[in-house]
């Protein structure tokens, strides 16, 4: 709860929004170690904002260890802005950190609820009928990297309880209660963290989140999960390998299968949503 | 320009803040065609602002076609509430309206610079050394959902001009500069748009982006692509199927090989980058 014990910038302000922005910017390599940044001025033009802001924001990233001010040589990006962001196969969603052990999740609600109109439609139910619903965050080494949001017919969550769930990752529930995955969909998208979302990733509200939609389905073509995820970016990102292949007009990319050691853990721990 | 010539709500103020959530919350799907949003002091509570600043967000909503508003009844979202993203296949990129042929690039800069230090680590390339920098936006009927910018080693760029990437897809370029395209990694993530980024993909300074950082090789190893792109997650997503494979314990997703039709204009068009 770091951002929400030690507020360095009011949330929702200008400073903060700038703060934000160019974060972003450092965190993501735009802006990389050792780099200078623009003046005062100039950044401030770029913002449409005053000077004054502009010194606020920095004034938190220097708080932050991302930059370095010195009178006379301006400011630059310090030389180990943070640490990289976990890195997850785009296939198992299970971070290098979480394969190594040192993650948990946190339960933070377990409810049977009529679903948003969009997931009852994406899971083919009938408009008011009940799912089992419930939200997660995954940690590594602590911190919250992932808001995780399930949705679960009611006949195959019947099979298991709210404890269940807090200790047992959901496929193996899912397992148990005879249900044999067959394929998935998903979606990749991003967008902005909503005031609850923050408080259970312990970031700003309004920070840019990466966001994962997952439509699971059983041999019959079944929908039998339907996932919601969102990242933190300065935390988690998907990664890709592809090959391109074909000869000449036909040449085209085709996605690399991950190597097998990384799926090794999916059905004996938490780390699987 | 919509966004820049008709500013219904001050860059970087609170009720653009709330808008912009709730505008994100609405074409996501949270709230649902016809769902009931809060009231405005639940609301107010709920983003930490005062209900002038909810009632300035929800005209803004208002004016967008997002949401009703009916004394007594309270504030539902309208039945459509805009367009579906565009959905493209997360190995070519090219997203299915591109395909249709309906879409354009618009080169906003080329120039031969010393690199970002964190592409040249990723490209592989010296300290200093020059690569050819494009940065292009994609249009989809005439509204831009990409921002593009492609590194290239300047002995390749050095076969073709700014007007030949101003009308001719790169990777065709590559080809013809005799390169072998072979393989590729990408990393998928989010990031909050720049005064620069916000002004080209034509929404507002702060939104949510997709991000996508792909690195292109050659047969020997060698990086002869650099490309990084920022997508609206309103007009854009990124889909991909899996299909669960393997018996028992070694059971695991795989991608699913996309269909071929996606790939047949690759060479033929702009839709590459």
């Amino acid at each position: 709860m770091r951002d929400h014990l030690r507020p360095t910038l009011p949330e929702g302000g200008k400073a903060r929004r700038v703060y934000l922005l160019l974060r972003d910017d450092i965190t993501s390599g735009v802006h990389g170690p050792g780099a200078l940044l623009p003046g005062e001025q100039r950044l401030a033009e770029s913002y449409g904002v005053s000077r004054v802001t502009i010194r606020r924001a920095l004034d938190a990233l220097e708080g932050d260890g991302l930059i370095d001010r010195r009178a006379g040589s301006g400011t630059r990006v310090s030389a180990a802005p943070g640490t990289e962001a976990m890195a997850a196969d785009v296939t198992t969603l299970i971070p290098q950190i979480v394969r190594m052990g040192q993650h948990s999740a946190r339960l933070l609600s377990f409810s049977y609820d009529v679903p948003p109109a969009q997931v009852a439609r994406e899971m083919g139910i009938a408009e008011g009928e009940r799912v089992q619903t419930a939200v997660r965050v995954r940690l590594a080494e602590g911190q919250p990297f992932s808001h995780l949001t399930t949705y679960v017919p009611e006949d195959i969550a019947a099979n298991y309880s709210e404890a269940d769930l807090a200790n047992t990752p959901l496929y193996q529930l899912l397992e148990r209660s005879g249900v044999r995955v067959a394929s998935a969909h998903q979606t990749v998208s991003a967008t902005l963290a909503s005031p609850d979302v923050a408080q259970a990733l312990e970031c700003s509200t309004g920070s840019g989140l990466l966001s994962l939609r997952r439509v699971v389905r059983d041999a019959r073509g079944r929908v039998v999960e339907h996932l919601s995820a969102l990242y933190r970016p300065d935390r988690f990102k998907l990664e890709m390998a592809l090959t391109r292949v074909g000869a000449d007009d036909a040449r085209h990319w085709e996605p690399v299968v991950g190597d097998r050691s990384a799926e090794d853990m999916e059905d004996g721990n938490g780390g699987k949503a």
